[in-house]
């Protein structure tokens, strides 16, 4: 594979109140490939006779798929390849439908520079202006620069796993 | 679609202690497909040569693929389909490697009866046994049965989304 080229930011480049933001659109063949390496078979998300029966009335992303943008936003931009994903939380406000377009922002809202640990508001919105999930998130931003040996301490990566 | 065989659980079926297990061996192209279809173009999950310079030392699964693997139970199982998904928090433990066997564990912990709210522990533990992903949902069970016309309050559904 080539140079990396996505956005990373150290401890030190952080600063509070910077954002990603990416949009997506929600497929049929999103839903399904999600589901499917996953080993979701619930009915909800691709049974549409079986979503009909339900208040949702037609078939509905996993929850987990939507968690998923925010995870790809931490991990491709900020803070970037090189994050430590510490911990997560997920409140479920609104059903995803397919077709859907959801935005995905994180933003960096408290830093323990002391520490490397910097806590992210993460938040899914739906094309209403709706939110759809929020959370927030606590990881270790990247040490150092790649290819200069990258540091990590052992207390935290013995811990915690990279986005 | 054929008939759901899946086993649900409406409240009253529902008991603390109740679990539900899968297991489930991670390989790279579960981990491509997962990454493929969140976006996530992290280098950590598929550049060897990157993943070589962090102190993980190869790819790693992301922590919301082995989280989707909770998700899936609790769509599918324990309480199964027709739950709503509520809140989920996750910490990630320890690195998820391509190669390892995941066991994902779902397990009652609270009902809170009057108001059809259950709270899970939810652990994913490889193979040594270490926990690698450890956390809490809090769900509302099926309500009623399927084909019956599913009832679900507008108060729990307008807030919430199906697993």
């Amino acid at each position: 594979m080539g140079e990396n080229t996505m956005s990373e930011k150290t401890m030190a480049e952080l600063a509070v109140g910077q954002y990603a933001e990416v949009r997506r659109h929600v497929s049929q063949s999103d839903v399904l490939a999600f589901v499917e390496v996953v080993g979701d078979e619930n009915p909800i998300h691709r049974d549409a006779a079986f979503a009909r029966r339900t208040r949702f009335g037609a078939p509905i992303a996993p929850g987990l798929f939507t968690a998923g943008l925010i995870s790809a936003l931490i991990g491709t931009e900020l803070p970037g390849p090189g994050t430590i994903y510490l911990s997560q939380s997920l409140r479920f406000l609104r059903p995803v439908r397919i077709g859907d377009t959801i935005t995905a922002r994180v933003e960096v809202v408290e830093l323990l520079a002391g520490r490397n640990r910097a806590r992210l508001r993460t938040v899914c919105t739906n094309e209403a202006g709706d939110e759809v999930l929020a959370g927030e998130a606590w990881v270790a931003a990247p040490e150092a620069a790649r290819g200069a040996g990258r540091v990590v301490r052992a207390g935290v990566v013995d811990q915690a796993m990279a986005v």
